[in-house]
């Protein structure tokens, strides 16, 4: 059932031991929303718990430090930022996949897995959701509150340069930039500073570069040697995925990493009329028009025909 | 003498017949807040001719877009953006550089040569100097002003990434959006979108980089012959300055790129406590404590001798 930000508030504010769920694969949005969210409730007297399928990686701990997790069993299942039950992960989705209470999102694409649902899918992040929610619960929007919706409306905007971007994604960040959010050094963090090891990785990778299609599809591809010869690993290979389709010309961008058990996955970014979800679609993924994913377990060059053949068709379609 | 904005704004209506120039080497401040400002004049009425030393190169003629320039002999000149004379170009600095009437500015080392001089230190950009102005000559804030100001605002803070960016830059971004600033494409344009040719010299540049002083000094250097290789020009080169800035643990990033008649233009970006723009007046250049600039009339292996040796009295300072 879909509810209103009214109603959600509510339900927030009438109940009691939350446990906040992110999804998988975690980013700003998903980190950010769960942190701001706890810190307000436990403002609000509350317990509060969260949980990730994933182990959070060092950027993301400055949103998580100094938040006292209850330890206790939780009452109340609430989703941030997952569309659907497996982005909980195998464990959570078998353990709470089907007892999700409230589910705060904003993809389109989200399956009503939730018994009740707070979806705003114009908002370009579920940073800008939660931050309108802690606003109707009279939360005081603290530094670190602030610090956390601004990471998750940067990240989830590439910082404002998506095409999500609205003019209220500017005016929540005037406001969370007011309220003391630590602007600067998340931009830093998540959107200039590279490591030498990422700088070497991406410049390896932008060498072998390839276009399809007189320019209008770039496919990088990074192989586990890559990652050797660079000393960089998977956990830096996430930002590459927007270079292609930076390409004057480019339509379809597209990131082929190689997996540790073979596999290629794939990422897919495209700009206007082309649809990335219909691509990664018919090779069993999905996602959003503009960015999604899929997996393709071939060899390299196989995987890259196969992947063509999609792009080709949606060029064409 | 420094005046106030709103001694800049009765300034500005009650005179007529304005030439507003332009800084050399135009970027999207210079143009964006001369755009903006001619716009709003002549919606009230009154006659306005923009010039610049150099041409204004193609991604910045959308703000000129429509602009009724005045042919007659302008009454008023008034420099925007624009800290010391010799940056209205050998020309323009012979012709005008005594008769400055008004300077509006936002650079700390302004040297008060116009006749008035607005200027806000603690503003990111000249545009919000504008912006403010326009709003005390209570002139509507039309989507193509709109536009030139996001311009302005949006790439003197590398799309709110440097350290220069306040609550006030993200509430005048907010402002704009509302306004009908065509801020996605701008976005697109100046910090997302990279041409083929823009691709190979930033590609063939990151391959040159050197590390200084436990790399806390990197160093990227771009010659005439890179140009031929890539098929890439000057034009392209602006955005390569902020690169070696990025890579963790680098406090002095520079791009030196070598002029058509010899000597480097060297461009210094800094992080924290780090002055740039000491770095640069030793060298006889001059700018922000973040972004500054030199010129070096020497070969590259002196020139970078000698610009290391200023980057190393200030990592030491």
């Amino acid at each position: 059932m879909k509810i209103t930000l009214r109603e959600t508030a509510d339900y927030l504010l009438n109940n009691d031991n939350f446990l906040l769920l992110c999804h998988v694969s975690p980013d700003g949005d998903t980190v950010g929303s769960a942190c701001a969210l706890a810190r307000a409730l436990i403002s609000n007297g509350k317990s509060v718990r969260i949980l990730c399928g994933d182990k959070f990686t060092q950027e993301y701990l400055f949103m998580l430090e100094g938040i006292e997790m209850s330890e206790g069993e939780p009452e109340h299942i609430v989703a941030v930022d997952i569309a659907v039950p497996s982005l909980l992960g195998d464990e959570y989705e078998g353990l709470y996949g089907d007892k999700v209470e409230l589910c705060i999102d904003h993809h389109s694409t989200n399956s009503l897995y939730a018994q009740r649902v707070c979806l705003e899918p114009d908002s370009a992040s579920a940073a800008e959701i939660v931050y309108l929610l802690l606003r109707m619960m009279q939360v005081e929007i603290t530094p670190i509150i602030a610090s956390c919706l601004y990471c998750g409306v940067s990240t989830d905007t590439g910082c404002f340069r998506f095409s999500n971007t609205t003019v209220r994604t500017f005016e929540i960040a005037a406001e969370l930039a007011k309220a003391g959010a630590d602007y600067y050094n998340i931009n830093q963090a998540f959107f200039e500073t590279k490591t030498r090891t990422y700088a070497a990785l991406e410049r390896l990778t932008l060498e072998g570069m390839k276009f399809y299609f007189d320019g209008q599809c770039a496919i990088i591809t990074i192989t586990q040697e890559m990652y050797a010869r660079t000393g960089s690993d998977e956990s830096e290979v996430t930002k590459l995925a927007n270079l292609p389709r930076q390409i004057e010309g480019v339509k379809v961008g597209v990131m082929m990493r190689e997996l540790k058990d073979g596999g290629f996955k794939c990422s897919i970014r495209t700009h206007g009329e082309i649809d990335a979800s219909q691509i990664a679609g018919r090779l069993g993924g999905g996602g959003h028009a503009g960015a999604a994913a899929c997996t393709i377990n071939l060899t390299k060059g196989k995987a890259t025909n196969l992947l063509l053949k999609e792009v080709q068709a949606e060029l064409e379609a």
